[in-house]
């Protein structure tokens, strides 16, 4: 893995961030970041043994000195590489419940993955996205968002408040670092994912659930993407979806 | 021209419709509205010309007779052809002064074009879109949106309430024809476009106006994007753009 | 009625213009404007008898010679008065329907009265509100919005391009007129108002209505705010309306 | 202090906050928290000289245990008198910087502010809120929001994310307690607010500063709204802000 453009992905489960990881791998070796490496481990093998290179590294994003160890790592191995782009994709698991049960470790759960783990994620990947350069396309800085990045609905306050943070980062990187060169994104994810959690819940309609490997392609579109042309949002559901 | 599907696009000058014709003639043969012949013709020949193929046909879209007209000579064409897609370009050409100097007949030209030419167009193509088969991808209806979709600028009263009432119309589309299978997409195009008529216009950086080509691959990106992920909305600008 | 500052309330109905048109009569002669007199001659008989004074004058909004003319008969009866406050508030009775039953004139019903509506009442009470002085509060312009006027709902398309239109209108109207002292705002009213056409709309909770009295406390209340202190846009719902 | 009604003012320094405190001390004897007592003692003895009543308690919103041991005090006191408003207002003092000069600890200083602040002031404030009985008026808890709880602008990562997810965190309130009587609001004030500290601020027109008084105003009007009329949102600027 020498001077070859590479991607981080962080936030990879066995649903979208696993299909953003394949569909990158087509273009770059690809680094996998997840708090467990449980959540890597198939996927880098299964790159690897298709023809792609992966690299599977354990962090918490929303610890600042985890995510330091987990970009040396990344600085040792990709030392001469440029960082093509960079996707934050961390998961929820987020209680859902009324408010007056939600505990202050509750509430707080969604801001120290999404919003403080946005910023470890950015304050890290941003250096490199900035000096990267002979990349077929701009430099790329994609953040998943969800119904509740626009929203805050009842009994989802720990959620939206962490979604809602996430977007504000974005916005504000996107507005400081576009003029830069790099192409900051926010994808908004409205709808229930077709992923292993979520196969038994059944919809009155077919193809009721948003596809991970669509969802990727949009990511990639965004990537490709020329500087005169930068999208900072863009909203995917179900053709059945009620918005 | 049997039965292969084609595409519809309306508002074809010589900028971003005319990028979005070319880019969905690789595909699909390819009609092109204009209310002025001359608009078209020089298209028409060049994609006829390298390989593709297409038709122009002179329509007003503001005009409900004329717009009728123009579909029968496409029904006439196409009679056994599915329709993919159909693409609303109308430009502005809109008159920007203080709200006082405005005539009722300048500030209804906003909604003429935008809202009852966007009307006219849905309701042309729907039916057509609704009943079309055999197709790669989900029939799909996209319409071009602006700054002033978001946004009522001083002194732009006339654009954005055209562009407004556009952008509720295609809400409303979405909500009521998604879940009948057809995309209905909206895209903000927030800056100037490089075009024949911005070519002198000088920004303090380069790059900083719109490619139109790149505006095209996205329109071509949101046809190819399957019913469990539909985007609905999306926004474009130069990397320096302030927003 | 002389050098008395005054109002005009434009769409008074049984229902939010009435009551409007009350809370301003407190303070100011009024005059209603409404396309039937009917619908302001008891309205008009109710508040000359308890000691305020109103006028009422027949004017189609969507047409800008009848408003022209009524605005004459206002010129004649408050020459020497500066206008205080305009609000617009023409209602709806627009078609529900799905889109390919709609007619250009049905869809077209919307913008009508309230994209052009909202054009020409501007048109004709913004020269007079800014050459208002002596007044107790920054001369005030107020459009009324509602749940339409931020989503486009399926089979809404009439209305809301029409409410979407007005938004857009009153956004450009704040931008040109508040720098030269106007207080533009737009009142978002999303719910069932409690007027006597839905009086037998029954609801689960009581109090599931909004009440016009107190919609009128509030375009009151924004009246009265300094030129420090401008709100644009404010939502009035019911406490368990759904949104 | 029996069983009279009062009101809670967080964040209570000299502007805003104290404006809010004398215009509900009018009705209400009110509970004023800051985090230094320096800031609410000159404030309490001019309400309490001035035939109000107002007792300052030291509190650290975005601590749980410093705001719970601040609530045992209020309960001391109130023990018998029902909550009518609670007002969250703390200021922010947020470092303004380039993205990549941002500690961990100066971006989530906006979130400790509000977002965990407005969690731990909402925490103990509806409990008391949704048991109020006798109120002249529906429980009210209104949060402050900013220019920043709509935008995250370049440079303001850390301000904006911690706006943003109060307004989350606001409207998941609403949404769940509005049906349950309680009346949440969220005030975005856009501008420079005429305080102390920007009195030498200088700008080009006269009153291009919003008066604190009048935003307490609004506030004094949202807490009389009835539950058949509830606002969310309001947004407020100086006459002559661009937006």
């Amino acid at each position: 893995m020498a001077t070859k453009a590479f991607a981080i992905i962080a936030g990879v489960g066995p649903g979208t961030g696993a299909s953003i990881a394949r569909r990158f791998a087509k273009a770059y070796p690809v680094v996998l970041l997840s708090r467990n490496s449980a959540n890597y481990e198939p996927l880098v093998k299964e790159i690897n043994a298709s023809g792609g290179q992966a690299v599977g590294i354990s962090a918490d994003l929303s610890d600042s000195s985890s995510v330091k160890s987990a970009f040396e790592k990344i600085a040792q191995r990709f030392s001469s590489s440029p960082l093509a782009a960079a996707i934050f994709n961390p998961g929820g698991g987020f209680v859902r419940k009324p408010f007056l049960e939600l505990t202050e470790q509750e509430f707080t759960a969604g801001y120290e993955s999404q919003g403080k783990g946005g910023f470890n994620f950015a304050k890290n990947t941003l250096p490199l996205l900035l000096k990267a350069t002979g990349l077929s396309f701009p430099p790329t800085l994609i953040f998943t968002g969800a119904t509740a990045s626009l929203k805050g609905s009842a009994n989802f306050a720990t959620f939206a408040s962490g979604k809602f943070a996430l977007r504000a980062l974005t916005q504000s990187l996107a507005r400081e670092f576009g003029p830069k060169g790099v192409h900051v994104s926010h994808v908004i994810v409205d709808g229930v994912i077709d992923i292993p959690r979520t196969k038994e819940w059944k919809f009155e309609h077919e193809d009721a659930k948003l596809s991970p490997d669509a969802i990727a392609d949009t990511y990639w579109h965004l990537h490709t993407q020329p500087r005169t042309t930068f999208a900072f949002e863009i909203d995917l559901r179900p053709y059945v979806e009620k918005w």
